[in-house]
């Protein structure tokens, strides 16, 4: 089983209950760690009456202070949304998506990320997740108590780690976050000085970037490749002559 | 559509803010009908708010006296259970039962049956059930919440009953092997005027440069943003000083 790979990270929640209801529900499925974002002074005592059998996973749950030190570690890192956006960010259900994500495990840890319950995960935060799921709900009434879209996502983990054979091959191991996010931060760098990049462009196409790399899932070896075609981007650009740089 | 012929039954709920929680889930999964079985005085209005914008279920919320009148006119009746006597009642999970539930009814009402939050349904209640649905779960702690074992029946049977497949990720258009190719010539012209690229190195970086951005399956505006960055490759490095080009 896989399932000891995977952390659920909940953004900000404003309700400690919330905390306590999906310790527990990951609990019932068979996943034993949660993260909390949010300020030092998070109520996780408020969140161990709604834990109830789960009180175990409140107990070791961290309170780190932003999403990106939460999942640093992590080989592969999913947002989830229920917004209009989840289309263009290449979302898929839960179901479709277990399957995978379970492979990946074996060989990665990864966390699944929820924003909070009422605007979900910003933009910035949606762009450290590799990859997006989206639960499929009625129209008329799509909004998800977080405990119970934790419960799903987690559900389908479980039902997908449980008919997974141990003769599948394992994904390969990714870089994690925290390397991650230092070759987006030289890709930046590099392509603002070739001229690629300016004011008005930066934000949507390093997203562009996020969303392309991020879906072929990059080893170590991949992002060793990248940061070097970023260092010789600003060896390219520091060669040239100053009153002819790109403006 | 079927969802509108089922129909889910709580059996003496002891806390009625579950019984809102229920709501919003069945609501969330397009299922419009919830039951109560209980004494005339159980208090619906402490659960209009676990509800949020599922009220209007709580408003057409039935309490009745037992479960016999609450499934009379139901074609099938399904219970639910965690216990020990799931096997030997042939119990079988949510998904395997819901696409058979969602073409019976099709021409007939389903009752959903949950027992109480403490010990499930009774001997007899499940004795009015013609199937019996368990709800897989980790050994370690398998007692759902109430409302969060309605969800994932729920979610089974809105899944089942969604004929488009919404589960399903959506195929984005890809960019054609014409131009994937060409953006590739650009690509490899540019890093090697970066000085990335040598006669030493070029058929393998392009090779995994290929490998990951073939696994994340580019689109035309993808190809788009490496051409402009192949050009802005050119342009950095068509600015240098010839002399301390990079060997």
């Amino acid at each position: 089983m896989t399932l000891h790979r995977f952390r659920v990270v909940l953004v900000r929640p404003h309700h400690p209950g919330n905390v306590g209801a999906a310790a527990r529900a990951l609990k019932n499925m068979g996943i034993g760690q949660l993260l909390v974002v949010a300020s030092p002074e998070f109520d996780l005592e408020a969140a161990r009456a709604m834990a109830v059998h789960a009180r175990d996973l409140i107990a070791r749950c961290r309170v780190v202070a932003d999403l990106t030190e939460a999942v640093a570690d992590c080989g592969l890192v999913v947002g989830t949304t229920s917004r209009d956006s989840a289309r263009e960010r290449g979302a898929v259900g839960p179901r479709a998506a277990a399957k995978n994500l379970v492979s990946v495990a074996r060989s990665n840890d990864v966390a699944l990320v929820f924003g909070p319950e009422d605007h979900g995960l910003s933009n910035d935060e949606l762009g450290l997740c590799q990859r997006v799921i989206s639960i499929p709900t009625s129209r008329e009434y799509p909004s998800l108590n977080l405990a119970q879209a934790v419960l799903l996502c987690a559900y389908e983990i479980f039902l997908a780690a449980a008919a997974t054979g141990r003769d599948r091959p394992a994904e390969r191991p990714l870089a994690n976050s925290r390397r991650t996010e230092r070759m987006y931060e030289a890709l930046e760098d590099g392509l603002l000085r070739i001229g690629f990049l300016h004011k008005g462009n930066a934000a949507h196409m390093m997203a562009a970037l996020r969303l392309v790399l991020g879906r072929a899932g990059l080893g170590d070896h991949d992002v060793q490749i990248f940061l070097g075609i970023a260092r010789q981007m600003r060896w390219a650009a520091g060669h040239a002559h100053p009153e002819e740089k790109a403006g």
